[in-house]
């Protein structure tokens, strides 16, 4: 038996927990990969005195870089820089290089992964998208003889927890995102995870994979889930939805693919919908094999960090490069406008006179479907029929006695 | 590019699936994997005039075993003889063999894997669990950094087809059976998946993975769905669950396991509860990821032919053995009588007066949980407390009250 070497870079929840699950089922892994795996170096500018591990921290990068004895390096410290000049690095030094971190990935990835080819090693990132959840590797693994055309999910752990104390609660926005921030799920700053971005880059890495071009963050519609109110969960599921913050991606008929994360009523028999608290659901669809759905925890310390070890064991089994893992590189006009495809649109507004306002708005959308709650409300809610969306967000914005409209899509 | 070629056993609804697939996507095929694939041979003792590739077939084993040209062999003949003895053959002579067919691995798995180990090639079978769905592969590789403990789910198509029936549409046991027949999901003889033994092939290559040694069909106490009732779907439906045919094992302290296939009352915000009609869903649990599930199309052509056809494109991707998939041969007492471990049951009875019965269960389980129906049906229904099977079902004989008793299990 072999030892190989491996260094951690970032101690933070991922590192530590990667650390302890590499650690603690060292015997286990090393029956399966019939090598020793061995820690043998952890980059972290703060100091961990008083671990069993304390003396293989390290503060210098160079010493990962120069040390050849290293062939495999763990990058879970999070954010661009220097993560991205680190892994490029070690990458050009013939290291594989392991990584949690989707900011990078939807950054950088079609990059990274083509200096991985030429280098003959691995660039994996399993756990950039739904935390332990296998999900990239069975895309790109398992559905290979399938042309995928559509990819979607409930990307975010934090939105989902706080949309399902909405839902199953009733409890409202700012009370169900302190209840989140109290449990740790949300950051005292919450907005990467309620405005959207931390979804938006997990379906960045979804498109990416399934449809063979990158995908910047920039090129993806990005809706967060701060406006949602108690009514519109209210009025979905009069209509049998429920509301969840989705990334969407589809591939359209000219090569091209539209890419959005928004908040969506999602019906109640999809599988989307039973996804609750902070789990998170990736589905798949393929010409051969239909509908797929990947479910677990989408986040955490040891469900992550067990994505980032199996990572590092599939390295370790094969120190040659993985050759299931490529995508090309974008382009600017890969990415269609969304509003110039068809969707479907929910609808709330306040109104001075229900029935004025429905006459208005049959009168414009002829069949637009009402959702009825027996309350007079002077508010109205209804679902449009499929549509190019500028198109229905043009009648909507015409629509007079509308007062305050909101938006949302509808995921059929 | 080169040209890999191979070679497919049985030309039935997989065989002829995994030909239009390999055929139908042939360029983008070529693109990921680099190498063109050329279907050689396709054996089968038919006839097939008129096809386009009707030049293609063969009679004789023999040519696909000496053509050294052939590097990997798709088997998708079902049964055990003579798939047994090809495959065997096939891997004996340096040929990676990929297979659906769940009844050769459930018997032979841990032979067939030794064999290909030991000649450095491939032996691949994910579609023989869960048809098109990824699981084995994510189960092997992605997971890998986890102490496995539980897998199970829902394994069989055709049952689940006929259960949901039953459950959503309030059908008959044997007018859902009948339309799954018309509707070509169940066989004229429907025993290998009523009876539940195409569940238990798949529980035992499942269990065979997660836990690391074979388990053989005959150690999997099995039990079909075909006493199930109507009324026994209302009474789970009042008391919160939904009845499946759940395959299940458990990894136990001692390194042992329990294996079994059973109609089981799923609690309804389990996962697994909302998996419907002919879908399939496989939930695994490890000690670092949590509950992960995999769901989509058990079944089917295309979806078990696409299944197939990855671990072909695998194969021509890494033509030296891929390492992730293998476990050691089991062994007699490696699964225990499950009548010895811990369960909670479901109770349905015929009763003369429901009082003088219900006092009876009371004085001999006294936690039993009775299921309210509202109705004076000359009937009851229970649920046990937690407790080893073996002693509750003693109790449960023990009720000189109940007749005709009929027993389940509860999946909490």
């Amino acid at each position: 038996m072999q030892t190989v070497n491996v260094a951690v870079m970032g101690h933070g929840v991922v590192g530590s927990g990667v650390v302890e699950v590499l650690l603690s089922h060292e015997k286990n892994i090393a029956a399966k990969v019939k090598n020793e795996i061995n820690v043998k170096y952890i980059l972290d500018l703060r100091d961990f005195p008083g671990l069993d591990y304390s003396e293989r921290f390290i503060k210098d990068f160079d010493l990962i870089l120069k040390d050849e004895s290293v062939k495999v390096v763990v990058e879970v410290m999070g954010g661009i820089h220097p993560a991205y000049e680190y892994v490029k690095a070690c990458l050009e030094a013939g290291k594989s290089v392991c990584t949690s971190n989707k900011e990078l990935v939807a950054a950088h990835g079609a990059e990274l992964l083509k200096i991985a080819g030429e280098k003959n090693v691995n660039f994996l990132f399993e756990a950039s998208v739904g935390g332990g959840i296998p999900v990239l590797r069975p895309i790109a693994q398992c559905l290979s003889a399938n042309d995928l055309y559509e990819v979607f999910g409930i990307l975010n752990g934090t939105t989902n927890f706080i949309l399902t104390k909405m839902i199953r609660e009733n409890m409202a926005f700012e009370d169900a995102l302190a209840l989140a921030q109290q449990l740790g799920y949300a950051e005292r700053n919450p907005s990467a995870d309620v405005d959207g971005h931390d979804a938006c880059r997990k379906i960045c890495i979804l498109a990416s994979l399934c449809f063979g071009k990158h995908v910047y963050p920039e090129q993806v519609r990005t809706e967060g889930i701060t406006k949602i109110t108690l009514a519109d969960v209210e009025y979905a599921d009069i209509a049998g939805y429920v509301i969840k913050l989705i990334g969407y991606s589809k591939l359209l008929e000219d090569g091209k693919i539209t890419a959005d994360v928004y908040p969506a009523l999602v019906p109640k028999n999809n599988q989307l919908a039973g996804v609750d608290d902070v789990f998170n659901a990736v589905m798949v669809r393929g010409d051969a094999v239909g509908d797929v759905l990947f479910y677990g925890r989408g986040a955490g310390k040891l469900p992550t960090a067990s994505a980032v070890v199996a990572d590092v064991i599939d390295c370790v089994k094969h120190l040659n490069a993985r050759k299931y893992l490529s995508w090309e590189d974008g382009s600017k006009d890969y990415v269609v406008d969304s509003k110039t495809v068809k969707t479907r649109l929910y609808v709330r507004a306040y109104v001075d006179d229900i029935l004025n306002a429905k006459t208005e708005v049959f009168s414009v959308i002829s069949d637009a479907e009402f959702i009825v709650t027996g309350e007079d409300k002077n508010e109205v809610a209804f679902l449009t029929p499929v549509g190019v969306e500028a198109e229905l967000k043009e009648k909507i914005t015409s629509l007079k006695q509308l007062k305050n409209t909101s938006v949302l899509h509808v995921l059929d």
